[in-house]
């Protein structure tokens, strides 16, 4: 039986966000910016427990980390200090707290519904990979039906740096961008609003102790930079791409903006759901021995959704329509895998870095991670007001969720990262 | 004739910092950071200024910035401020300066000698493009002999995002990265040191002013946004980049380390050196509008130079040769092309950011940016021991360096941008 909470709705077997999860985010309220704990419906504002004397336990480094305004001198302090903060938070939620806690611990907290939650972290570098073996081999058939995968990709766990200053928090409007784009029939490109605007479900980890720039990460020790995961929506400009792509990679198709989730889930929360990877198919290479790990249980059984909501839909008062339905376990490469992979040159990683998966996709139909991969289906994708999509139009809505459950324990949620699209400029 | 200084050293004709020139820095001496300006053999330290009360004229938003441990609140102040800390900064090292000034100002100095210089800003994000096309062609033709540049680089001012953690100032050594790679004829990659480390030679340009995000940055307002300009080594791992590069774009062949000089190059100080970019060759498409400058300088003649000086040669006492010798002006797309890009998908630049313009390279033998582009020559690159470099060896030391000069005027240099290779791990 999970722990209570003496929060009542942390106990609601439908929050995102029970005694179990615990996830840090940063928040805005009365004209002050805090660090916070979600737990069911509220936050709980960690400046205000270190004022209320409710953390003095705690060493005094990671006492003044968490009455910072960001998360980056937390995520700096490594997973020790990580573990002894959530064993106290967990002390003064769980319903045996006593009560002169629980008095003082509510004086902290502040309803969700009232908090405008920011950017966790002051981003140093974003980094994007490819770790999905569906996705991209979904992708690479609308180029190369015969010969989708290249033959680096399962060798290599195929990444490149995104942009951290066009970063934003779930809430943000995501303004269509407009660029080169040139149809294979035209004689010359054109600059215009992209015409094929697309999301892309991913999941970010935020790195949290790093490494110096010359040492490598060895692959068992990559969990522990890892300060906790959110969701990433990676918009995309698929014309703008495919035009400019070639041959350092995507730029202005994916630098107008990426969506984040405001909680960080601690990786401590995610440990009962993991789970073993699937099996590489037979005939694929193992991995290289630095990227080989002994771990039982490298992926995470993470349920992940895109919802879509058109502006006809929402005038019509119907919900968002769920238009995806995938997991992360069904990724190639391991996050642990992506973090050593991204160390192995001697690459430094600090605290407060994002390195997202990449779109992830499953093998069926419906786990799509992006709108691209549905190219390949024989009907477009239909909306309940008759509408189709090929890809997002102005107004509509993303929505991307994750949770976790699992028998005998409580649901962990994701909380949720939203974007909606406005027209160019 | 051009205003001379006070300060002897900077009179000499031979210097990099001349009145005329005043880079900005940040160095390091007795225990404390600041900023600096390059005076001949000298530093001023503008923090001791603004308490020397030297700066009292401007307003305080300025000062304040000039009290800074690092350039960003003064680059963001725009370049109406540059200007007007310009103006100040000349008149106080100009020879005409009076006599009290003079010794005031002599009590902030401190000989360069002494300092150890720093990253000069925060870089949020760092941007590298691929604007020679002379080293876009020659790189094509090892790939594509036949059709050496893709249809997109006429069109397009290609870029990739780079990363911002490993950027390193001159002089900070450089470890040979480790990394996957596949030589054609082997059936599988293996991990090991890397093989094919190159340089590149690179002018930045650091961002003042940012955008807001969704907003672009017409092209005759691009360099308003643009503090000045330093040298950068971009180095790469050519065995690495071949193998992990398709299809989104070099990664760990260039993140283990990037080095930059330390003094940023007002562009007032070189707008008498700037000069007609060279015709588009005959039947190239004109810059999309976007792209289009009615500047008639939008050009810069920068001398720009490699030497390189192996372990050999410095132990027989063998000074660094210079392998190579080219010209900014060379560039297919302006510095101001570049910035206008960059920002036209509503992307936003921040003050601090750093964008390189891709290797440089002319169209001779003599001028190719990287050792690379030398694999086109008939004999490999000697060096006065006897010995040979097709890439570099352990030991090696590479120094850029940049200049430009014109009659009447004095001449303005860079200073050097330089790393030692050290062996692997």
């Amino acid at each position: 039986m999970a722990l209570k909470s003496w929060i009542a709705s942390a106990n609601d077997p439908d929050t995102d966000f029970p005694l179990a999860n615990l996830p840090y985010g940063v928040f805005r309220h009365a004209h002050s910016t805090r660090i916070g704990v979600a737990i069911g419906n509220e936050v709980v504002d960690l400046r205000a427990c270190a004022t209320e004397g409710l953390l003095e336990s705690l060493p005094s480094d990671l006492v003044d980390a968490c009455a910072a305004g960001v998360l980056n001198a937390l995520m700096a302090l490594g997973h020790n200090a990580w573990s002894g903060l959530r064993k106290r938070i967990t002390e003064l939620l769980s319903s045996e707290a006593g009560e002169d806690t629980q008095n003082r611990l509510a004086s902290t907290l502040v309803p969700m519904r009232e908090v405008a939650m920011q950017l966790p972290a002051q981003i140093g570098d974003y980094t994007d990979f490819y770790a999905s073996i569906h996705h991209a081999t979904r992708v690479g058939k609308l180029f190369r039906p015969d010969n989708p995968l290249l033959p680096n990709y399962k060798y290599v766990p195929i990444g490149y740096h995104g942009r951290a200053s066009s970063i934003v928090v779930s809430g943000h409007e995501v303004r269509r961008p407009s660029g080169q784009t040139k149809p294979s029939q035209a004689a010359e490109p054109t600059f215009d609003p992209s015409r094929s605007l697309d999301y892309e479900l991913e999941v970010g980890a935020f790195i949290g102790a790093g490494n110096s720039l010359g040492q490598p990460i060895p692959i068992a020790e990559a969990e522990q930079h890892i300060f906790g995961l959110c969701l990433v929506n990676d918009w995309s400009a698929r014309d703008i791409q495919s035009w400019e792509y070639q041959p350092l990679g995507p730029f202005l198709a994916k630098n107008f903006a990426t969506s984040i989730s405001p909680w960080i889930v601690p990786m401590e929360a995610l440990s009962p759901y993991r789970v073993a990877a699937a099996p590489r198919p037979d005939g694929d290479p193992d991995p290289l021995p630095y990227l080989a790990s002994s771990s039982a249980k490298s992926a995470i059984d993470l349920t992940l959704e895109v919802h879509l909501q058109s502006k006809q839909m929402r005038e019509a008062g119907n919900p968002p329509r769920r238009v995806s339905h995938g997991n992360m376990r069904d990724l190639y490469w391991s996050i642990a895998q992506l973090v050593t992979h991204h160390a192995s040159n001697g690459c430094n990683l600090r605290a407060g870095d994002l390195l997202a998966t990449g779109t992830i996709s499953g093998p069926d139909e419906g786990s799509e991670g992006c709108l691209l991969e549905m190219k390949n289906r024989a009907e477009p994708l239909r909306l309940p007001t008759g509408e189709s999509r090929v890809f997002l139009e102005d107004g509509d809505q993303v929505t991307l969720r994750a949770f976790t459950q699992r028998d005998g324990l409580p649901r962990i949620g994701f909380g949720e990262c939203t974007g909606t699209v406005i027209p160019a400029l």
